[in-house]
Order: C-alpha cells, then structure tokens, then sequence
C-alpha cells in the first residue's frame, strides 16, 4: 500500500490510478485467489485471463457469497454505483475479508464522445486504468468481428441463392461498430449492381447493444455459448417463419472468434484487490451485468464478491434478478443500494446547478425515490444495506435525513467515503454487509414466473416496479409478442428497455411516480440472449458524438503517455 | 526439437501446428535475442510484444543483416514465399547462424472466406497458428478502431456545423471492416433525417486496405506514426483544398488507439526461433510489407533477418526497395527469388489440372518469367539467390532447367525443402544465403529518384519493371497527379495498383509479355503512407465471401478446439 504516494483525490482519476503502484498480475493470482500461473493467460504484466480448463476444474468448489451493487434512479449528479463496487471491496477487505469485485467493461466508443473511462473513480478504482478503458483484451473487437461474420454470411446467403428463403426486407440482423458514429445508424448497403448484393435498408448499432454482447454476458460456457449463438433469429423466411444463425451455419465460427474472449478478465483496484471486468451489455435492450462467467468464477475464487448492474435498481437490480439469477442459478446474499445525498436532492427537485446550496428539504423530499427502490427490493425477498456514497460538500443534516429514512424503512444505511479515502472510507459500509451476510441468506425470487404470458411479465414489472396504473400495448407490440408465444418463445423472461432517469417512462419525471401509463411500442425477441426485449420510449442504439467529441483532447504527450481519457 | 512427434508433413498445416512444442515466448526472448521480460508485453504464453521503451534502447546498437524473400509472378498452384521465409530462417538457425523472420499479419475475414491461414506450411510454420490467425494481438482490431473513429468524426464534424467546410460529395475517406462483406462495398450513410447526419455515398473496405494499415506500418516510431495519421487526407472542402485528420483534431485520439499495437509481435517458428509478425497492407494499393518496426527491431536482435514482400518482385519487391525502402533507410543486403516447378509449369501454360505430369519443356518455357524478375531484382543493384521450392512430385529433369537457367544468370540456385523437412531441408539454401552475406553488401537503389514528375515514375517502373511498351493515363488519373504535384506531394513514390498475376495488366499474359500499355485509370493519394497510388485495372478492396464460405466448416470440437481452420 502505497497511498501515501498518490494524488489527492480530487485529482483527475487517471492521475490516480497512473500513480498507484499494481502488483504482477500472475503474482496476485497466485497469492490471492490462488490461481497458478498456467491457468491464466497474461496481457501484459497487469491483466490476464483465466483460463477455460481452470475455471472447469473449480466446478466442485463452494461458491462465495453474492454482493449485488444497485443504486437509486440515476441523475446527472452521477451515484457512484461503480466507484462504491470498488470502495467496498476494499473496505472489506480492510477488515479482513477475502473479497473481489465484478465489474463491466467499458465501451470504446464512448470514451471518445462525452462520456470518458469507467473504471471507477477517486481512490477507489480498478487499474490500468487506460487499458480498461481502450481495447482491453479485445474483447469487444471479439464481439464485434463475431457480430460481423454473421451480418457478412447473412447477406452472402441471399446473395448466393438464398437456399433459407430469407425475405431480404425482413433481415432484423443488422452491423455493429464500437463507436458513436449517427451516420451509420441508417443506411442501404448492397448498392452498385448484381455483384456487390442486394440492395436493402440496414444500419449499425454500437457493439455493447450487439446481442452477442448479451449472449456472451449471459452464457454459463463455451457450448452453452455457442448454443444460444446458433439460436439467434437473423430474418425471416418469405413465409414469415424465422431464420437462424444456425440455419445458416454460422454458429460454430462465430464461437471460435468468442472463445478467447469468454475468458474473464482479472485486473486490480488500487488497493491489490482483484477484479474481474468482463462484458458490458447495454442496461436498456439488454440486461447490464457483466458476464456469468465472471460472476460464476469469482464466486469460486473469492469469500465474497461484489458485482454490480446497470442503471438503478428499477432497471439494473430487476433484470440481474429477472434475468441474470433466473438463466443462471445465481442468487445476491446481499443487495447495497447506492444513494447520495445529491442524487436525493435531484429527486427532490432541485436543478443539478443548485446543488451546492444544503438543503435538507429537497433530500426529504427527493426520499421517495429511495423508499421506492427498498420497497421494491423487499418483493424480491431482500432487504438492501443502504450506501450513502459521500460526497464532500454534503452537510451532516442532508446525511441525517437519510439515515433517519433508512431507519424508518428498516434498513441499515452506512456512510460510504471510498472516493476520498479508498477502502479506509468503506470500512462502515463493509462491516454493514458482512453483518447482513452473517444473517441467514434470503430467500430471493423472481418477480414473476416463466409460464405467464408475456403480456403479464411487463404488466406484472410495470405494475410492481414501475407503479405504472396502467400498461398499453401498441398493435405491432401485442401482435409480435403473440408471435414469439407463438412460436414457443412465451417462457422466456422480458427485457425493458426504457429510459433509465424515472420510474416511468418520461424521463422529468423524478421521484416516485405515480398514475403513469406505460406504453410498450415495440417487441424484439432476442432467442439467442434468451429474453424478449420490450421496447418502451426512444431507445439509442448507436450513439452520436457530441459538437466537441473528448477524441479532440485525447491524445499522447511527449512521453509517449496518454493524455485527456477521462 | 520434437520434431520426431510431429505429423507426416502432408498432415493438414493446422495439425502439425498444434502438435508443435512451444518455447514460453519470454524464455525464447531472453535466451535467442536477449530482450528480458520486463522488456516484453505478454499475450499468452507464447506471444509477446516488445515494448517501445525497449526498442528506443536498442538505437545505437548495430544492425544484423537483411533478407528479402521475393518470388516470380504468383500462381493458383502457390509459391510458398512465407513458408519459404520461415524455412530459411530455420536452415539459417540450424547452420549456427542466428537468425529470425518478420512476417506479416494474416487479414482475419479471408480466414472465413477461402483463404485459410496464412503461417506458413507443412514444416516451415510460425506458432500458434490459430492464434495468428484469428485475433492475434489485437493490431487489426486497433487499426479498424483508429480508422472508425476517423471516419465518425468526419460525419461528425459535417454534422455540428462543418467549420472546415467539407463537401460532403468530396469525402474520400470511407470505413472499414475486418470481414469478407460485399454488402458494404456501396452504401449510402446518413439517413433518417437531420438527427442522423448528412445523407452522402460511402462504403467500407476490408481493414488491411485501410491507408491506417500502410501508414502503421511505414511509421518508424510513435511521433512518427501520429504525424502520419495528421497527414491523412480526408475529403475536400467545397474550394476543393484537401482536409486533413490533422484539420479535425482526430491524429492525436487516432494514436492512442494505435501506440499499443505498434510494438512488434513476437512468436516462434515450429523449430523455436524468434519471428516477428506485425502489419499487414495490401500489396496493391499499399506497399505489401509487414511493419518498418518490425524489421527493424529485429535487425537490432538477430544477426541475419528474413523479410518477405508481397505477390511477385515486380510488384512486392518493387515496393519494398521503392517505398519501404526509401522510407525507412533500410537495405536488403541478400534478395531471395522463390519459385517452383509447378509455377514455372503455369507460366509455361500448362493449366493447374496438368501440374501433375512432369514437362520440362514447359518449365524451360515459363522460365522466362524467373528471368525477367532476375533481370529486374539486378537492375536494382541486386543479383538474387534463386530458393526453388521444392514440391514431392517435382521431376528431377524439371529441377534440372531451372538450375541450368540459373547458372544461365549467373545466380545461385538452392534447392529447398522445407515444407517436408523443416530447417534441416533449408540448409542448400542457408548456405547459399550465408555465402552470398560473405559478399560485399549491394549498391541498392531505387529505381526512380524522388524529384521527377509522377508520370515519370510510373513511366519508369512500367518500362523498366513491368517492361510494357506505353503508359496510358485516363484524364482523371493525369488531372490527378497534376493536381498531388501542385499540392506538393510530387516528391512522393508511386505505389502501382494492377493484377498480380502477369507483368502486364491482363492477368492472363502468363510468361514474360513484352508490347503491352499500363493504362492509369486514377490516381489516389495516401498523403500519410506517403505515396501516391497508381490504379491500373479493377482493384478489389473489399472481398466477397465464395458460395460456401470457409466459416461453415470452422467450429469448436468437443473438447473446445478450433476445427476447419486451414
């Protein structure tokens, strides 16, 4: 530990994680996981995979205990959910723990456009930092040279006799890139006379929306993979009937590009705890969590192991639980739910510029979304730990109405000070989960069944969840979502996509909603991923760059070093 | 050495591969070039790249000696010029020389079209195979990263407000993909209305077209890499003046993207010595040769390096000595001619079906295409060493007239054997490079000095390589080069775009055809390669996959090995 050396924290985070000190990554393994040499495969001396074999052979292991990270309703004050999955694995590792952290990747293509890294953020981060952020170990190139074979041998089938019969207007198989690129969001391809292919409407997608983000996120192996890569519906036939990748005998070469990739990524915090970051799907069109395979294997590897999912717990913690636990057999023995003070005073209603000024008023009010959220979790059988991830200008009487709210609605609430003080700062935050933990597990469920119509899994989540009054289904939505019945596709689990700043599905509307409608416009069946996607609002698939992209300050000094990610 | 465990040499390439002994690649580095494990970035086990760092300490020390592997005009029955580079590196190696081979990157979507891979064969093979042709190190994906952030931030910049005032009819700069996809030849981007960009034509090649990938590798170090990418010319603004990725901002982003690949990757031939394999352009519309980084490393690290070019002399050689070459300051001290029986058969005549009845009369006739290359390579102060690579059904009367028209020459020919035996079928050849090293270097020059006009470097390479009788220049092509002179690139080399398979541009003039015209259709100009292309017939950059795609038979076995592959 060499804290004293680095940067006070409200430095830029990547002048942080540049000064920390990382530990051979083989070494670690080793040490703390106890993983032997030859079971990984190094990228460099600081990020390595485990290898298949390996994680086969740890099958007969007892599995450690499941820290599921979620958080309030986002804002843009930003919660931390992340920076707080990596404070308190440190701080519970402080108190002598042996815990390790689960985290997405981050996308490429954002890095370039407004967004910067994700990797964390203050004193608690996951290191290197820059390559977290940039190629990784190509992973994502994986998923998106995977994604364009298939896109590729779709259009050579109907260019070479279209043996399937595909109705070339009907292809729902588009192209992905890993980057915000709005020109390429629609498109024609095909164009120039008969031997450049058939000429149809098309576009791209950024890769972390690929399906085979989400299969690769949700498959247990390397044949379980390749099964659900094969079930992926590309078209339809003129006859309506669907076609696969497998139909098209795309299924095999597509798992030889992901096999390397399937192997999760160990990595570091700042403070030498491990860290596994391995696949990143969106958290609208897919379910956010990083992979099973990492989440299966650090549970082999480490006492307790913290993973997050995306966007707030409405979204994130529902289809980690609806999803992720229901494919998986993965069950959280505790849930931490992230709020700030910040966050609640959004919620609350006051501006993001105003935020400066106490105002313990607005966190009252802005606590029903809170309330909400830890309602919410209690039908799925949890009691959250709450974390109230510190910021430094919050005032005592801010915190204190948190804290008393927490009381109210039975829950612990722990002071979390990770960004400024690394796992130090989580010590609070840490023994409150190992305490919820040492109680007997909870008996988690589903909030719904598999065998209800699909039409009942949203209504039940919007009713559940969302507190909507009513849901209404558009015509094309109700009749593709008889389709996929139809087709035997009823027992699969669904997946809202749906802005992720409320409960409903208008974006302004903050706090704890009420009397909303929610309406359903679209219905996409993801039978690889193996749920149906329930399309509700404006959903960006493929970002734009913004008028002044952060690529324009990225950049390498003198040195050689790079400057401006983040 | 194992090599008594390996496979009978006519086992599929991918078997004896896999059954190969593999040396961890940080003993090899230590051991065979004294580059210590701190110094290398580890992929694996048995992959490496060497770090930038360790390639500036290497500046003063002195270099070893350069082979370059080139060959007589290509045949469908294949000439073997990597798997020849890699034998004679092995040969070299078992005559106690200390050599190692740089090779370039195989393109991973031919993998999946007809190609297979591209590692060498038989017993002359670079490890691990699959490895090297699937995802290798990432290089392609970070130069299909580098190319797709340029091209989004030109849609980009058009879209907020077009400062630079790019016609978007004049955009030149399209996208990329690593895939086989012809769909994505013509397109048109930006549709969807004004929220999704400026409507304009584009389309994709495939990623080794991209001028990124010339540019990577004729960089000689990071600097020089990003004053490259700035140079890059993008569009036209609507006063025709050329914008650059310099103009936009993108060459610094652009950098960062690629400074990890651009280190050398280090992997091992079957008998465990040292290969570099990194970069991988074109050998039409680029230059044809794996990085200037990696030749030059490794003439830092072995005694004698073998370098191969792309297609025949008359196009790969060519460029190495013309561009490559006065680029960088390198210098080939041995030229190596590669050519077969069944070659000189083709160019004789003799269709591939007939290569199996022996016919010395027609290797005597197509032999007037090893001596027009023979003739060229001299031209260039060079006087080759003739490797003919040997093939089981050889007749010993067909090997005699090569040999007999070698001694003709005044060349040294050297019987390899390889592909059957490994290094120790080399030796012929070793020796016969070895004495030719004793020799005093060769004057190497270009053929065409830098300060004559651009028609007359064409005019010379046309008359003195390709020896047509005219050169005609389509309108476009002349305003072309008139213009890149008036812009100040006049100085630049030419790099010619035509058929591979004859000197002239009709791919069926087998032999040595004389009285043909080089017709210049276009001229393009790769202002951060630094050259000038000179298109000459139809050049496809973007491949199409064949009616049963190689991909349909690639897959995973039980076990989870890759299948189909080569």
């Amino acid at each position: 530990m060499t804290k004293d050396n680095l940067p006070a924290p409200g430095a830029p985070d990547i002048e942080i994680a540049r000064a920390a000190t990382m530990r051979p990554i083989l070494d670690l393994a080793k040490d703390r996981l106890g993983v032997p040499p030859e079971a990984l495969i190094p990228y460099g001396h600081h990020k390595a995979k485990v290898s298949l074999d390996h994680i086969s052979s740890l099958k007969d292991k007892k599995s450690g205990k499941l820290v599921l990270m979620t958080a309030v309703t986002p804002t843009p004050a930003g919660e931390g959910k992340t920076t707080t999955s990596v404070g308190l694995t440190d701080g519970l590792n402080k108190i002598g723990q042996n815990a390790m952290v689960c985290l997405r990747e981050p996308s490429l293509g954002p890095c370039f456009g407004m967004k910067g890294g994700a990797a964390g953020g203050g004193r608690a981060q996951v290191i290197p930092m820059e390559d977290i952020n940039l190629h990784f170990n190509g992973d994502f190139h994986a998923i998106t040279s995977a994604h364009s074979l298939l896109a590729a041998l779709v259009d050579n089938h109907i260019h070479w006799g279209n043996e399937q019969n595909i109705d070339p207007r009907r292809v729902n198989w588009r192209r992905v890139v890993d980057m915000n690129d709005r020109a390429l969001r629609n498109i024609v391809v095909g164009l120039g006379g008969p031997a450049h292919g058939v000429p149809r409407e098309s576009g791209f997608d950024i890769t972390v929306a690929s399906e085979i983000m989400a299969i690769f996120c949700l498959a247990t192996d390397l044949k379980d993979l390749q099964r659900r890569l094969g079930d992926i519906i590309i078209a339809r036939r003129y006859d309506k009937t669907p076609v696969t990748a497998r139909d098209i005998g795309a299924d095999g070469a597509m798992a030889v590009l992901l096999k390397d990739a399937l192997q999760p990524n160990l990595v570091q915090t700042i403070e030498h705890n491990p860290a596994f970051i391995h696949g990143g799907p969106f958290a609208n069109i897919a379910h956010g969590c990083n992979s099973v395979m990492a989440t299966q294997t650090a549970l082999k590897l480490a006492d307790i192991v913290v993973t997050e999912a995306g966007f707030g717990a409405d979204l994130g913690a529902e289809k980690f639980l609806d999803i992720k636990c229901r494919q998986s057999g993965l069950r959280p023995d505790v849930v931490v739910l992230v709020c700030t003070v910040r966050a609640l005073k959004m919620q609350g209603g006051i501006a993001k510029s105003d935020l400066g000024t106490p105002d313990a008023e607005a966190v009252e009010r802005g606590s029903v979304n809170l309330i909400r959220h830890i309602e919410n979790l209690k039908k799925y059988g949890v009691t959250p730990v709450v974390a109230i991830n510190h910021f430094v200008k919050d005032s005592d009487d801010e915190i204190g109405v948190v804290q008393r709210i927490c009381a109210e609605q039975g829950v612990t609430p722990a002071i979390a000070k990770h960004w400024a003080k690394g796992g130090e700062g989580a010590i609070e935050l840490a023994k409150a989960v190992v305490e919820q933990l040492e109680k007997p597990s909870p008996d988690v469920a589903t909030i719904y069944p598999d065998d209800i119509p699909l039409k009942k899994k949203i209504e039940t989540i919007a009713g559940e969840v969302y507190r909507a009054e009513r849901v209404e289904f558009h015509a094309g939505a109700a009749r593709s979502l008889k389709e996929f019945e139809d087709l035997g596709y009823g027992n699969l689990p669904v997946c809202i996509a749906k802005t992720q700043y409320s409960f409903s599905t208008d974006a302004k509307l903050v706090g704890a909603p009420t009397g909303h409608t929610l309406e359903v416009r679209e219905a996409r069946l993801s039978a690889g991923a193996g749920f149906i996607v329930a399309i509700c609002g404006d959903i960006m698939v493929m970002p734009g760059l913004p008028r002044k992209p952060a690529a324009l300050e990225i950049g390498l000094d003198e040195t050689g070093q790079v400057v401006g990610l983040a």
